[in-house]
């Protein structure tokens, strides 16, 4: 069953501090941190990994575009040390050290801050899991910041290691649009997860509609909420991305970005019809219930009114009154039996008519 | 019973690839792939028709219009050859290929690509179907990508042999205008016939209200939020048609699109219409089950309240006292009838009071 | 009891037919159609009425404003010739020989293009009617398309006649003011009697919630929902109507258009306003319902719960055991009494105390 | 009990009449209109009433401000002198005369035109009653119509006469938004009684939730609605009142205007708290009334599961067949006595386990 | 439990007074006012407190900025002599004296106003309690109002102390900025406070859906319902905060006010979360109960159902007729137990078949 895993939210933590304050309110997911470094163009490839932030990353050499991905948020040294070499803002390293930090873009002078969430399926426990990936992308670096190691950017190391497509001759912005385009393909995953789910559910509902299938049904729900939530502020995102106008995103690079927003387009829409079609099972499954109901207060009537009258009459002539002239009678016991089956002849047929039979 | 089929969703197969590689994710529908070449202009009408792309069909001939028709998607290689020639970027080929893409319109330097679904009826099968239609449209040439053959376009080649209308004197954008109308005028008939359905279970809901006619509800229902996903996107795609200033679309065909527009608007609105009345559709049948089940527990209520204090009086004259003066009074049973009549006949006015009865 | 008549819509015939192919798809509701010229200005009023379409209407001379009004659509020809003589687009007579267009304005560059509903109650039958009418709005002439003869138009002319207001001194812009002012005005009729009826149905919720009622609500709201349709759109056409910039509307009309323009809006306040009282009437049916069908349980338990007990007394002392001793005690009887008695009056006192009798 | 008046409406009385027509077509309130006119600047003031107007109440002297304020509309001929002594558009003295007007504002060249509610308070029926108040603002006048006299006014005559606050030193805007802000004061008054009946009907609710109840939620709802129909366009009205640049507004009254527009704002957002309330009062009353009803049919089934078995027990020891060895034990009594009790106690404990007692 | 303290409303209570009228409509909560005043810049900091009002606290030395903050407002003369003091606008003060002012932002030539509301948790009663904040921003001072003393500026005041951050370097928009972003920080408490609630709630609707749980599910709606009306306006505010182009606001501090902007939104989202939780939590609440009353009355049916044919077949040959041939029969008795069983089991293998049991 699809399921999501709840994060230990501490905001409060940081009631009081002053703004910029550095400090990883998420869980820690790894205990060392790795620091991978790729430098790349047309020509070569470089891929270097790092424990420690010993030399001064930041790559003033023009012609060559360098990645450098972090795994691992819980060092806030590290975190600390990168943003001075690449002159970030405090404000900006206080969002990637806050794993709750809602999707969104921020624009400054040199590099643009993107943060959202990568969703993926645990394959053993059948989890939906959500993680925050946080770009700062500048003109001749991209530096991705990730809470713990992953296989998600592997396609795109893969493709940088055979030049295949446009990767190793374009720049800094169609590697970020690559990035945020592998990220948004692993969401069509978790739709086709959650679309099973629906035929399941739609499935079981047919055949046995027991309680626990409105158990699912509404934990379905919480999940495509709360998924929800996770990518509706990617629309905004990716549109303030494909319009800004500055010197690190390029024109051949656009058509990209409006085919990525085609695409979160896309996946907004196939969540609002989830929620469409749990309503409808929902309703489906309530008016399953209510209709066996009504069979079973039916039944209850159907036998109640045929036997209580004639029950009725039974007891009638259990009462024990002297006189009492028709028990006497050799011909009351055969007539009270036809009268009683007469009884329920006709009520059944009074069913029959009301078609509640 | 209109029903639409399922389509099998694979978008996840493209996951990690570099973006613009193409791959055909829909089913394949047809074996053998054919191509329709029409060149057209007010004096002559050429139409030739291949099965495979020999020679490049790409018009520099300014003075006639060419009409590309592809109709099935299944060879890579075909389509990728086409978009050489014409020199389609990689993004919008790949939105061809899959078809399950979202209406849209996207604005290029020298053509306009217009993806959108044609519905049409299955008459044998009664079965609502949607196949996905791409139109490339360029200053002197349409291409149109179809997943297989159908009679959609024949009213439209037959105006073109007959020269009826504006169709032969006018450019590519006329013609381009020509066979979206084509596809929209196939809605009206998708609505006419969910408009018979909708009258079809109003009749049996007022005669038979089963619990069949609420499976036909909901469903019907299903089938109108999946029709309004396809539709809903054309408005803003046809708006942005007509409002698009380039050298592509003349201004005399500016109104037509007008009209286009008028018309998807209608069809939006016939849509919403539907959704409040399969909603109107529900509530009715829901009362009128209700109405039933009220009914019943009327007639129970009815039933036990008269007979439940006659059985105990009768079980009271059934006690086996030995000290019970009352049995031996010869009067007694038939003042015990009267009682008993007296009970009934005071329920029922009580009943009758209430309007229970 | 307020009813709308349903229209046979056939808009698939079209389906294929090159755009701007005159089609009237409406039914023929007269056998003869009727021509009416009225010019005039302040000085003179000449009105001639023809049943053919003989001489070329187009007015040249701008000293005068002509008003044609045809009744009847079923005649192709007549409208393609008087559509000839004006210039008026294809697509314009399309949309005016289709009596399902929605209510739209389209602004050409030499006239403005206006279709909408006129309301009116049938007296005799108590059904509300719609009927569609077209307007051309040119400098020197209007032209107005009804499906059939009407009085609607009749007040207008009498002020024509009579030069009452400022209809004589204004030019073809007041004109078409005042013809959709009439037209607007008798919205507020049927606004009155929709009020009408859901005071009646207000009353009859009080005295008696039938089955019936339901139904009565049920259907007004779906001709409130038709309403709405036929209603909302003029908001739009309206203002569009007010704020065009061109030479055939004259600043002083302006203001009288603005005046148009509050009473659509209040209109569709009033029908939003309907919808929330109907929805009100429902739920106050619902519960009236739900309230009676307590009831009924209600008395269903009270009266089981008293006898159930007594009566299983009542068979415990019918039991036909040798040994029972105290059937044998002249007391056990009255006693036996008192118990049955105190158990009654004990679950009537529980009931009043749960206050449910 | 808050109730609000329902008013005769006869719109339809004009149907057919030209544009600016006058006619009254509320109900009239008072036998005589009485018109008093306020002259005032920073050094004098001067009041005047009168029955009839005799003279030109134009002011053409800049230096003062003069506030005419009319009580009562039955009058035609009155307000049409008024108008043309005023220069006022006869659309403009149609709104005026039409008690039913939508709260709106007109910006005309030489004036503005508000029209709006006034609600007060009758402290006797406890009744809510909306008046409508018109106001034309020109640069030296202010003209006021009300349909009735009231109180209303007589807290700005006071601060007239007694120099409090800017309201002699400052011009005709000033005066108007000192008159829209004793209105909108009003509305709090409204508010806090609505506020009250909330609080009376949560309390009544968790001691009796008797149906009268319902009824006066839902009573309270149409209140509600209706008044909500009557405030929302003031958000509107204030919010171009305040934007509007002309002559007669000065930029010292403007954050007047924005204070006003924030009230109204507030306003606005309290009724829709209002709704919020209620419906969370409904179903609050709902299950309210549902949980009673399980109770009743827990009681029900209770009772009913306990007895039945028990009587057919009893029952099955009242048959007289010959053949019943049991009956002739001497301990089948005591243990028939013993299985009844068993059984009523195994009963009881499954209920208990269930939790349904 | 959360909980929220309601206020009484009294602004009737101005109805009529002139605007700008000061008069405090809250409930007095200090007995006595206390000044703060901090002047501080990057060398230098000095607190100083009052009582009363001495010295004019106008701050002219543009190198220091200058920092009040007052709490307790129940004195109007204090108020309105630091009003003077500044040239604050009399409408200004009145807002800052109304305690149930919705947040808003009013920006005037020299200075930003800016009221919102605290919210806090009072640790010991669990209450939720807001109180109303209203600030003043110009070029060289900020003035804080406050209802009561509490701790919530004591971070900044101790930041200011230990130059902690950027705040004693900056100006007086980062001040207060700093003021706002320690009053938006609380918000994450009261989050977590409710999501808590939430969990507990959800936990508890597992075990023992009492209905005590729907009256705290319904609690805390309301809760949820009035938070949300506090937080929303603060949307617009901070973004007018923002956006605001003046000499007050300089450009470092714009992107913290971003940030701030971003915090906010994300209140609101979770707000909105809230909602949609509490209603799922709502319809698990009903349908768990719905569920209870089918077993319920499934229990009823089944025990009825068996029984009353049982009870019939006894009370039958519990009749008195002298001539029942049977009840001679010694193979009658056994036999009829045997039907009996018989149908009893009949009856359990429908019930089974029908999966009602």
């Amino acid at each position: 069953m699809v399921k999501m895993i709840k994060r230990v939210k501490k905001r409060s933590k940081k009631v009081g501090l002053p703004p910029g304050t550095l400090l990883f309110t998420g869980e820690k997911k790894v205990e060392i941190e790795k620091i991978k470094v790729i430098d790349f163009n047309e020509e070569q490839l470089e891929i270097n990994e790092y424990k420690e932030l010993k030399r001064d990353l930041f790559n003033k050499d023009e012609s060559i575009v360098r990645w450098i991905n972090l795994d691992g948020l819980s060092s806030v040294d590290l975190v600390e040390n990168l943003g001075k070499q690449f002159h970030i803002h405090p404000l900006i390293l206080e969002d990637i050290m806050n794993p709750e930090q809602r999707p969104k873009i921020e624009v400054l002078k040199n590099y643009l801050f993107i943060v959202l969430k990568m969703l993926y399926l645990n394959e053993e426990t059948e989890l939906i899991q959500s993680e925050q990936i946080s770009l700062i992308i500048g003109s001749t670096y991209i530096i991705t910041f990730r809470e713990q190691e992953s296989k998600i950017f592997d396609p795109i190391i893969k493709r940088l290691e055979t030049s295949r497509g446009l990767i190793r001759t374009e720049k800094s912005d169609y590697l970020g649009y690559a990035i945020l385009d592998v990220i948004l393909d692993n969401y069509f995953v978790i739709q086709e997860k959650i679309d099973e789910e629906l035929d399941l559910i739609e499935e079981e509902l047919l055949e046995n509609p027991s309680s626990e299938l409105l158990g699912k049904i509404r934990h379905l729900e919480r999940e495509v909420i709360t998924l929800r939530r996770i990518i509706r502020p990617l629309r905004e995102v990716i549109n303030s991305f494909q319009r800004e106008e500055n010197s690190i995103i390029h024109d051949t690079t656009r058509l990209y970005l409006r085919d990525l927003y085609d695409h979160i387009i896309q996946t907004i829409d196939t969540f609002e019809n989830f929620r469409d079609i749990i309503t409808t099972l929902r309703e489906s499954y309530l008016s399953r219930i209510n209709q066996r109901m009504n069979e079973v207060i039916n039944l209850l009537t159907i036998i109640t009114s045929i036997f209580i009258p004639l029950s009725f009459l039974a007891g009638f002539y259990g009462m024990n009154f002297i006189y009492m002239p028709e028990v006497r009678q050799p011909l009351a016991y055969p007539i009270v039996i036809m009268v009683m089956i007469s009884i329920a002849v006709l009520m059944l047929l009074y069913f029959k008519k009301k078609k509640w039979i």
